[in-house]
């Protein structure tokens, strides 16, 4: 129900010749971008601004990714992608999100996104998940 | 078993400015990037150039993702990208592909791709899957 | 003087993630999509949708971009792309463009671009410089 | 003449799918990316790896572009591209490259770029040019 997921935010993408490939359709590594788009978007509607966290090495980084590709998107296309978060931990929050068609309504994508907060100071190896930092949480917890 | 893929085939990967994010690390989409060269260039190692195919209108796109990003890549590290048919159909293909760092050898992502070989040519709708010609299912065939 | 050019047309740019690099700034090559956005969504402002034009294989292309990047852009800043047309001809255009911080009005990227108006269809040669549709040139020509 | 440039560190690219638009030919900013691979395996071959430099958060950034698109490249085509040094400052350098053809020859991109070396830690402000580190200023004197 509405009380077990954060639903209905949504972000407009329109598509232009940078995000085409010459199959004329959109280049599949750009739905990654359209949909961290939207996710950056959703944490702006909170309130959370992601560049205080980078200036103190903190981040979100995606650790897993599951894509359906269900129908082509083609230049000059309106696109809405949802965010919905199906899972909220510590230290990760695992999001459903859908890139539709804006005028037609044809589910496009669908995809699942399991980020976690890490430390992007550790520059010579791996990237430790670290919990984040208690107001965020507060924040997503509330917006759940 | 060995005799049940095809292995091995390995494309080396620099990492590159236009890769990276403020973050530091190679930016997550463009992984999607790296595993579609090396699908290429396995191709080409076969003998199957696509730019005839999309001449025809005919190309393999991608259906599904599912990608598990395990440590990060940075600026200028070499990476390899394998290929490895998992099942081969008559209008699709299935790959497992890894990215490890050339160095130290660490595993960065692991990646399952599947790809359908389609109708370019139908602008308005969605992209109809087509077997493959026939001379590139029996390559393919005798490679996996 | 304000009659002899098609002026203040903007177009706001948030950065992502996707468009920095490691430097922890806009990766160059990412300003150039950003001009091409703000000529897309000008065209569009005039009602003129390039899809149409790609349909029948005609499509403005990039002849010549002189840039200068005065100031670095970071993650999360919303930049303001304005396009103007310097000079119109029957199938080629010529653009004054600028990149400036909405916040503080710092200006980051100056940049002229030329665009002509070229024939696709012709997939094994260069591309023919084509005329303008009549009805788009009045277009241009009236808000220029 | 041959005493007067570092010449002929030409760096190959092939163009994937991920290059092109849905005009069926490389999208424009993605040369800025070609012309960069190029000017990081030059400064590569001549034992300079940038990514120490980036630990101490000095870089080179570009200032400048002129870019001539003279020809479209396409999906799988083999391009050399060329670096070579106009002009060598104590903060600057400034690159004359070409981006040609493998197979016919045909020149398809001409561009001059000039790159300043700044220092990345200043991370509210403009970047301000810094004096190469002398090492470095040495090998790129010796091989102009």
């Amino acid at each position: 129900m509405s009380g077990e997921k954060m639903s209905d935010f949504v972000w407009p993408v329109r598509v232009y010749y940078e995000d085409t490939d010459a199959g004329g359709i959109v280049y599949y590594a750009n739905y990654l971008k359209f949909l961290e788009r939207a996710r950056t978007e959703w944490l702006r509607s909170l309130g959370i601004e992601q560049d205080s966290w980078l200036a103190a090495r903190v981040g979100f980084v995606v650790r897993q990714v599951q894509l359906d590709l269900l129908q082509p998107a083609r230049f000059n296309d309106e696109l809405l992608v949802s965010v919905e978060v199906l899972k909220l931990g510590r230290a990760s929050v695992q999001f459903q999100q859908r890139v539709t068609h804006q005028q037609h309504g044809a589910e496009l994508c669908v995809a699942q996104v399991k980020a976690a907060c890490v430390d992007l100071g550790q520059a010579d190896s791996g990237l430790r998940a670290v919990a984040m930092p208690a107001a965020i949480y507060e924040v997503l917890k509330s917006a759940h």
